[in-house]
């Protein structure tokens, strides 16, 4: 009867596990996206967005053009100040929030429930797209007290921000570089240190027709 | 007299103007750069470069892509923080230094003489290069005790850092991000004030075959 209720107990843990992570769908290199000069040509802020939510195909796409592994050693298409890979990306949808893993090309679920709002903070617009990606800088990588870190992870989010807005503009996506966002409540709400920082975010949706 | 020494004044004048502001030629908006997901698959932080000097062409399109201007309203290629237009950049080449003025799409010559070692630092590899782009950010005009401003000015230099990185490796350029330099120094050399801030460097040259 122990037994029993080991391998059970086993299995709903095993369970439990699977649900909270996802295979992503392989980047589709061969998306039709624009041309470098093009994509920075359209290249633009844009605050309105269709509430459709991605497909999973361009999710997929779109968060390992911000910071997927693009070589065998596990680089990122996004470099890192002495390749520390210190940023996080998460996903926030109607659903909940998700952490990107670049790695494995999985998403972790982190939280159910509609948080964009904490994204979007005092500007409505960012809260209507269907998916914010907040970009979160772990700052304490740089060590505990180097006077740089801050800006160290200002820039590596910086660029990872106009990976997402040079993608989005090669896929015929709507998206916006903020810094605005309820950045304390974004660490509480996903257990993040006070050196994990909530730096960016970059709301993301269809184009509106 | 007084007339003719008024006009050869005038003449002199407007010699040594034409001198120091250049037209670079318009950016080629059909060069054959990579599509976005190539370009960001081949992106690589890259530390050796032919010593080779950059086509004027070539540099014109690096210039346009780091933070050239892409609308008709005078918006660039890269965003920036309430759309300040902080960013400047400086082109450090063996003969002197220039700034990129983005609106006319000109380089103003600042200083005569070679400072690739001011940017370099420590790091000899990036003196090598042909040429360096200092990224500067003018943070004042953030507001004179704006506490982000640092911040801002650092996501705005990544931002267009990343649009170097990823149109060099659109158009078989080698660069890399750097943070290092002396950064006192070249503001000392450029006259600038302590609020615009030197934070990031790419150098840039063909690859080596």
């Amino acid at each position: 009867m122990k037994k029993w209720i080991l391998i059970a107990a086993l299995a709903l843990l095993a369970s439990a596990a699977s649900a909270q992570v996802t295979a992503l769908p392989k980047p589709n290199m061969k998306h039709k996206t624009l041309k470098v000069m093009q994509a920075l040509a359209e290249r633009k802020s844009i605050r309105e967005y269709s509430p459709r939510m991605l497909k999973d195909q361009d999710l997929s796409d779109l968060l390992w053009a911000a910071g997927g592994v693009s070589r065998p050693d596990g680089r990122l298409t996004a470099p890192t100040a002495q390749n520390k890979q210190e940023i996080r990306l998460f996903v926030f949808t109607a659903e909940g929030v998700s952490e990107y893993l670049p790695q494995t090309n999985q998403l972790k679920f982190c939280v159910k429930g509609d948080y964009r709002k904490m994204v979007a903070a005092n500007q409505d617009f960012a809260a209507a797209a269907p998916l914010s990606l907040v970009i979160v800088a772990d700052i304490g990588l740089f060590g505990a007290d180097n006077p740089r870190a801050p800006m160290l992870g200002a820039f590596d989010a910086g660029i990872v921000s106009e990976n997402i807005n040079i993608y989005c503009a090669a896929a015929g996506l709507a998206t916006v570089t903020r810094a605005t966002m309820d950045a304390a409540g974004i660490q509480k709400l996903l257990g993040l240190s006070e050196t994990q920082l909530p730096l960016l975010n970059n709301p993301v949706g269809y184009l509106v027709k």
